[in-house]
């Protein structure tokens, strides 16, 4: 049977938890993951939802995972999607199912006016790298994301 | 008379498009910025906001801006804010005014429950890194976004 891509529903929020901790364990960031499915229910499904996700699946089983929400350009003026997760179980690599979620999301983008997708990927990831720019992305190679959190956030709000 | 930080209001769009404008300018990609004012209204004020902007002043005269809008993390299960644009007029810099349209954001963020803030610099703009650097910021440098747009982004979604 042939792979299908179909957006998550709630029923999905175990699965889609899982295959977020075995991507993290594979950017070696695995202690970093502290979503819980409570969590992912209210971001996806509750009453003002911060992003979306399509499963991938054969036969019923979820072979893999796309998690995206809007960003917003000042240049363009207008809305982009942002990929956070893109992820296809170890079985089930070298399919074309990473391929296919990525298409599906582009024409997401493109029915939905986006004129930019968007997503990081590491460094180390060559694989990853290769595949990526075989889709036709560009490396932003220039920009640097930088981050506060935790107790530095809340002493740069000066409620530390 | 001292810098106030107010919430930017649609009479304020015309100011903000100057800003995106004289900040592209100054990342050297003038000739990327295609937004127009109806988009920016459409995007900030419209019936689905997609961004918001804060304004800095002094006297009623617009000194600098900020320009975000909230992401998601799979890691954290919940929405982070990002920096698209942070602007301070050339004549005002030096002032105090980028750090306190920063620490404006992180109260913004922590009061909406946001574990994380980020935003993008440019890699020769070491004034920019050394600043954000004492402000607290990680830089997230094992990270590279990779971006599909234009022509690219139609061939992908299968409508070239």
């Amino acid at each position: 049977m042939s792979v299908t891509i179909r957006e998550a529903a709630p029923a999905d929020v175990a699965t889609i938890l899982r295959f977020v901790r075995e991507l993290a364990e594979f950017e070696r960031e695995a202690d970093k993951v502290v979503a819980t499915e409570p969590l992912l229910h209210e971001a996806l499904f509750g009453a003002r939802p911060v992003a979306e996700a399509v499963i991938a699946e054969r036969d019923g089983a979820p072979l893999g995972m796309a998690l995206f929400f809007h960003n917003f350009s000042t240049w363009t003026g207008w809305k982009g999607l942002y990929l956070e997760d893109l992820y296809v179980t170890p079985e089930a690599r070298g399919s074309g199912i990473g391929a296919a979620l990525l298409r599906h999301l582009a024409g997401i983008a493109v029915d939905r006016g986006c004129t930019r997708f968007e997503w990081a990927v590491l460094d180390w990831n060559e694989r990853a790298i290769e595949f990526y720019r075989s889709m036709g992305a560009e490396a932003l190679d220039e920009w640097t994301v930088n981050r506060v959190s935790g107790t530095a956030l809340a002493k740069l709000a000066g409620r530390g």
